[in-house]
């Protein structure tokens, strides 16, 4: 079994053969190397399989060679920790859960938690725990609130908008930084806001997509992490539209989420490195 | 070798009957039809390609017998009249040129004009009459006046922009109402204006694209034909960006005026209705 | 809501005119019209999409105008009932419940008959009966015969297979003839026959894909209704190909029994004809 | 400017290591970097992307510590020189020839080499030379010496068989061992031989393909490079399929050439290792 080695930091000289050359110092072997340099933003990205034994002192040690603030970290081939948000449409709740029944991803989906009770009978029915986390009566604050604090007690790696329908608070991204992965049903920066699918229609676009995205304080404008399209004709409704982009959003979704997992996703201020 | 019928006209109850009945009667094979009726819109589109002898008659009749104001067309054999604009870069006009000497389709390029001569030893290298109508000292007014005057005398049936990097005045625009095709580097409508890969560097995006559509008054706002992507990565520069796209700028211009050429293409509003 | 007229038929003169000249008489309203003469074969293809009440008479008076031996049928709103073959793997199969359970398609599973009972609790998960029929001890005739008559009780309109591991006997495949869809794992006519993503990996190729297809009595040979790629690359082992082979055999094998469902699908010989 | 460095070699521990190590010692600096393990083989591969001043010592160092047998190559800026084999088809050499004068690839075609003149006007408007060797009247064995002969005096990097349409004899696959790149117009392993766009449309596929590879012994079963698809249908005649196909050649030919003279391009065994 492999263990994932990430590391990034500020950009200098010498920095693969430093990594490499501590990971050869402790016999450790290199099965998969990726890296990349932003050159504008001088930042450093890069992402080692590895196999051996990993001691103590190899971190420390790792830090020590690497310019200050840099961040490292290790992990092991335990599951990757999700909890997923939805309102009532199934097809990437649904996705993401037969994922995890084929053993396609290294997920582990802890919990859902959803603003109608709609889809508690799906999640159940794949051994998944379901919260029902009403809005009504609610302003958003207090419901985001409530919300945070069903997803707190399993301190998810990543919170998965497994099309959740509501804008989240500043105060719900601000708490969950860096960790909400969004699915938008369009191919961004393209029809970004309410109803998508109605938008490429009305312009009488060849092709549509989805789009997966971190979440930040701008609606639809966070780094995005993968895109994918289809085509479509002028024999297509809107709702033809929506029906043909839920597959597209359903596959973008659950490979977003299995990038994540599979530590292959790094933040780049609005930009996203991804090791695919 | 076969007729191509096109029909538009106001939607209508039996519209396919009286055409395709009309055709039976005049002893005319139909080889392949399409249609498509636009319920909002209330139009009737049709696209029939014939085996046989069409006579005089045929036509007179086939109006008669459709609503008042419908367009009926039918198109032999000749090739498609295309004028193709261009400034400095080769590779939308390379791409027709060298399409044209496979005889991969049905189109004769009759003349390139260019506000540089920068293309001319490519375009003479093919037989194809180059003029260098430079923008130098004219208003934009004037030289797209001096444009048409040498347009005009090829009567072309379209006028392709294959990457023409200036704006064209509403008069040039109106005196080639829905003739003029141009291809646009962005997969519309994202990233409208100018230098769009550089916007879709920094917008971090995982696919870019480009559009061919109709030309009319809004810039990048008119008919959407054929649209095409390609996957990029964090690690593609902007410069990277435009290089890729370059190929599938060529791929979807070509595709475009080979559709037009076709008689697959219908203008219908700020839409197209493309029989592929 | 819309009827499907499907009509197949020895090609003649004028069928277009006639079928659409009936519809007209009947008032019956044509949405949507696909056809498609295979000029090798004479063989003429049609499905109509017709709004409005049909009455008794017009299937009649439509057999009366085409030629001896055509089929013709009409199809309401209901929905096409499918039974589904599996063994161990729940991609395919999960896929499809997934989708009937999202109302994605017209598609009714009445029930899943399996081998292996390793699939029941995700099958009844989804409120669908579930079958085990263990080929344990029994020739592949006598455990074919012990499906099919699981099978029969539901009347299907089709069989597929979703990644049902086994040979059918030609017996069973003449039982159900022109009524069993499977879905394999590489492009056919390429890696024919057992562990095709093994095959794909040793021979080095750069893409891989999935076919549904018809099952004939010839492995692997049958009329193919739809194929999908996806790029590997020389890091991608047997196993990771395998991996991501699973997700474009499930987006595969649900489109092609949702044309079948749709009534877009025409067997003509060895091929199919798809109005996709 | 950037140089190349890529290493080849048999597997070991600290690879990475030792060549990014030598590097840092050489203050140069990488600005890309790839590398891969075949396991099975146990060979290592590696392409580096350097900026700096590489000194006499650097690549004696390299050998030093690498294991004994090791390739490593430093490639400049200098273009990759290819010499073209063309038979009558003009879409492949088109391409190639077209992206040349774009300045869209690091490559010079230094000259084309066809056994018809058919494409002589295309080839010398372009200002490339233009070698007529007719097989008429010769042994397979004489006319591939008197192509090798021509060949010989340009000392390419690679030859590129664009559409060359003739089997080369095993003599001069082996003069020009692991040099000649062909462009096969099918999907392979699919349709191997001759007129695969005709053994598709028989066998009714929904999607077809094209396959650049290195050229062996074994007819079309060379080292694949890369491979492209479109999606075809029943309506598609296997002449349709072979239109649409020269679209697919021209753009694979063109990027395999161009992962050549970018160095991303090994050969391990009958397979590639592609760093795209």
């Amino acid at each position: 079994m492999s263990i994932v080695l990430t590391t990034q930091c500020r950009d200098d000289v010498g920095l693969i053969a430093k990594v490499t050359g501590l990971c050869y110092e402790h016999n450790l072997n290199i099965v998969r190397n990726n890296e990349f340099v932003d050159k504008a933003g001088e930042r450093f990205f890069m992402r080692t399989e590895l196999t051996g034994n990993v001691g103590e002192q190899f971190l420390p040690q790792l830090r020590n060679v690497l310019p200050d603030g840099a961040q490292v970290h290790l992990h092991g081939n335990e599951k990757t920790k999700v909890v997923l948000l939805a309102t009532k449409e199934a097809h990437c709740l649904g996705g993401m859960l037969l994922k995890q029944y084929e053993n396609a991803f290294n997920v582990e989906i802890q919990a859902v938690v959803a603003n109608y009770d709609t889809l508690k009978p799906l999640v159940e029915g794949f051994g998944v725990p379901f919260h029902l986390v009403s809005h009504q009566g609610l302003t958003r604050e207090q419901h985001d609130d409530a919300m945070a604090q069903v997803i707190e007690q399993y301190q998810p790696d990543f919170i998965g908008l497994a099309k959740y329908m509501r804008v989240l608070s500043p105060q719900f991204v601000a708490r969950f930084s860096n960790q909400i992965i969004n699915i938008h049903h369009s191919f961004l920066p393209a029809f970004i806001g309410a109803k998508p699918y109605h938008q490429a229609f009305e312009r009488g676009v060849k092709i549509i997509g989805a789009t997966a995205h971190f979440v930040n304080d701008e609606l639809d404008e966070g780094p995005i992490i993968m895109q994918d399209v289809t085509q479509v004709s002028h024999a297509d409704s809107a709702e033809a539209m929506a029906k043909m982009g839920r597959d597209i959003e359903k596959v973008v979704f659950c490979k977003a989420i299995q990038l994540a997992a599979e530590h292959k996703l790094f933040i780049n201020g609005n930009k996203t490195v991804v090791f695919a």
